[in-house]
C-alpha cells in the first residue's frame, strides 16, 4: 500500500492537512541530471529506453519532496504508434515530415497492439514502480485527441495551429476520422497503463484553449470525454485543458477527478466555474518560478490560500521552464510542504 | 460630414439598422494587391512612406463595403522612435538585436517630438483622409505598453515572452519605468493621431492575455486606461486584449466605447462580462476564413445575432491570416453588410 496518499485524497476529495505537490514536466531540462543524460541519448531513444525514462522519471522524487511521480514520456509516442514517425528536430521541436492531409492518410494509420508498439512504456512503469516502492502514487499520461490532432496535420509546433484548425474547419468528416482513431488507441493505452499499475492518469489538452467554446465542445471535448468515461471506473483521472477555462463547467459535469488550470484564471474564478465541488490543480505562472525564492515561497502559499487546501493540488499553470534554478523549483514545492493553515 | 456613420454610431451606443463591420489587418497580406507592393518595398519602408501607407490603407476599401478603415501601419514603429530599432527579419519577424536588459537599457530610451519622430505616420493619416473623402472614418491604432515591452524585452516574437514576463517579475520597478516611458509615448503620439483626424483609436495588447489577471491590473491594464483617460474625451477608444476575458469587467468600468473580444469566449459571456452595457468588437476565429464561402457567410451571421445588432462592431477575434482568398474575406463582409434582423 503506498506510503503517501495525499495526492490520491485530494484526487477523492478526502480532507487533508495540506494540499498534495507535484510539478508538470518535473522531470525536465531544468535539472542538470538531466541535462547531463540529454547529452548522450536523444529525446525520442530516452523516452523509449525503460531503464532511462525510470531513471528520469524518478530525477525529482529524489530532489524534492513531491507527492506524485509522472512518468517521463511524451505525447507524440501515441501518434509514432500509429504510424506517424515525429522527430525531435533541433531549433523547430516536435516535426513530422508528411503531415496528415487527406482521408487516405488517416485511413492509412494504424492501431497495433499496444504492448508491442508501447511495450517500452509499460516496462518503465513496471521498473518506475519498483523502484518508487510504494512511497508516492505514479501518473501515466496522454495528450488529448485533438492536441495529438494539432501535430500531426500541422506537422510541428505552432503559436496558434492554424493549418491543424482549418483542416478540421473544412473536412469535418475526416478531422472526426482521424480524432475518433486517435481516442480509441489511447484509450487502450492508458487502460494498458493502469493494468501496469499507475495510480492515475492526466489528459494533457495543451491546444484546447485555441478553439472557440463551440468547436471545443465539438473537436475536443466529446473525445476527452470518451477517454474519460473508459477509465473513471479504474483510476482518477485530470484533465488538463490549457486556456480552457470556458469549459470548466462542462468538464466539472464529468466523470473526471480533478481539472487542471492554468494561471490566467484565478482560484476564486475557477472554483465559480467548476462549481466548487471538483478537486482543481494549478495554477503557478511557469514564468514566476524565474522570480526570487523567497517571492515564490510567499506567492505559492497566497496561491494555496486562493484555492483552499481541501479539494486541490499544488502545481504549475504549464510545464516548468528549462531555464528555472533548481532552487526556485525546490521553494515552490516547500511552500507547498510546510503549508499551514 | 462623415458619410457612414455606422461605426461611429455603434460605438457611441446608438441604435443602428445593423452592426459596422472591419477587418482586423484588413490591409495585408491576403490581398494580392498587397503583395505586390511588397515584392517592392520592405515591410518598414511600407509603414515610414506616407504615400504607400495611404495606398495600402485604401486598397480593402476599394474592395469590401467595409464601415472602417484602419491605417496601416505598425504598432512596433513607437518603440522604434523612441530609440529601439525594430527591423522584420526574413522568417523571425520584428526583431531587436540589443533588447532592453537594464535600468540602464531604459534610462537611455528618448521621447522626440512625436511630429518628428513619427511625422511619416501624421503625413499618411492626411493622405488617406484625403483620398477617403468623408466616405467612412479611419482608425489610429497604438500597442498597449506591456505588448511594446514584451518585444523590447524579448527581442522577438514569442509564443509566451517568458523572458519578458520574467523580467518584470524579477524588476518590477524597472518594469515600472519602462511602461510609464510607453504610455506617456503612446499618448502623445495617439493625440496627434487625433489631431490630425482620426476617428477612433484601438489599443491592441496582443499579449496581455499571457499574464495572470491580478499581473494583467499591475502590468498592463493601468497603462491602458491611462492611455484612455487621455484619449476619451477627443475620440471613442477600443481596448482589444487578446485572451484578457478575465479582465472584461475591470475594462468595462473605465471610459473606453468599445472592447475587442476573442473568440474564446462566448457572445453572450462576453456580454455578462463586461455588464452588458458597453460595445463590443469581434470575434470570428480568423482560422474559420480559411473554410468555405458559404460557411463563412452563415457563421458570421450566427454571430452577429449572438452579440446582438447594436452595441457590436463585428471583425475577426484577431488578424487575419495572409492565406485567406479574397472571396472569403468577402463572405464575412457580406455576411454584416447584408444582415437584416
Amino acid at each position: 500500500m503506498l506510503k503517501n496518499t495525499l495526492f490520491l485524497d485530494a484526487l477523492q476529495g478526502k480532507k487533508v492537512q495540506r494540499p498534495p505537490v507535484w510539478m508538470m514536466r518535473q522531470a525536465g531540462r531544468f535539472l542538470p541530471e538531466f541535462r547531463a543524460l540529454r547529452d548522450k541519448y536523444d529525446f525520442f531513444t530516452r523516452c523509449q529506453t525503460p531503464e532511462l525514462a525510470a531513471e528520469i522519471t524518478l530525477m525529482p522524487v529524489k530532489r524534492f519532496p513531491i507527492d506524485a511521480a509522472i512518468l517521463f514520456s511524451d505525447i507524440l509516442v501515441v501518434p509514432q504508434a500509429m504510424g506517424m514517425p515525429f522527430e525531435l528536430k533541433e531549433s523547430v521541436g516536435p516535426y513530422l515530415q508528411q503531415p496528415i492531409a487527406s482521408r487516405e492518410d488517416i485511413e492509412k494509420l494504424q492501431s497495433p497492439l499496444v504492448e508491442e508498439s508501447l511495450g517500452y512504456v509499460f516496462e518503465a512503469i513496471d521498473i518506475t514502480r519498483e523502484r518508487l516502492n510504494n512511497e508516492i502514487p505514479l501518473i501515466g499520461f496522454s495528450g488529448s485527441p485533438w492536441t495529438i490532432l494539432c501535430y500531426a496535420v500541422e506537422g510541428k509546433g505552432s503559436k496558434t495551429f492554424d493549418k491543424a484548425k482549418s483542416f478540421c474547419f473544412k473536412n469535418p468528416e475526416w478531422a472526426h476520422l482521424l480524432l475518433q482513431k486517435i481516442t480509441d488507441y489511447t484509450i487502450q493505452y492508458l487502460l494498458k497503463k493502469v493494468e501496469h499499475g499507475v495510480d492515475a492518469v492526466q489528459v494533457f489538452d495543451s491546444w484546447g484553449g485555441l478553439l472557440s467554446p463551440e468547436d471545443y465542445e465539438d473537436l475536443s471535448w466529446k473525445y476527452n470525454n470518451q477517454i474519460i468515461e473508459a477509465l473513471a471506473e479504474k483510476v482518477p483521472v485530470i484533465v488538463f485543458g490549457k486556456g480552457c477555462w470556458f469549459a470548466l463547467e462542462t468538464m466539472s459535469r464529468s466523470r473526471a477527478s480533478a481539472l487542471g488550470v492554468d494561471w490566467t484564471i484565478t482560484p476564486q474564478q475557477a472554483r465559480k466555474f467548476s462549481g466548487g465541488n471538483i478537486t482543481l490543480q494549478g495554477n503557478f505562472d511557469p514564468a514566476k518560478l524565474l522570480s526570487s525564492p523567497e517571492k515564490i515561497y510567499r506567492e505559492t502559499q497566497k496561491m494555496i490560500r486562493n484555492f483552499g487546501v481541501q479539494k486541490y493540488i499544488a502545481n504549475l499553470g504549464h510545464g516548468i521552464l528549462p531555464n528555472v534554478p533548481v532552487e526556485n523549483a525546490e521553494a515552490f514545492v516547500k511552500a507547498v510542504a510546510e503549508f499551514k493553515e
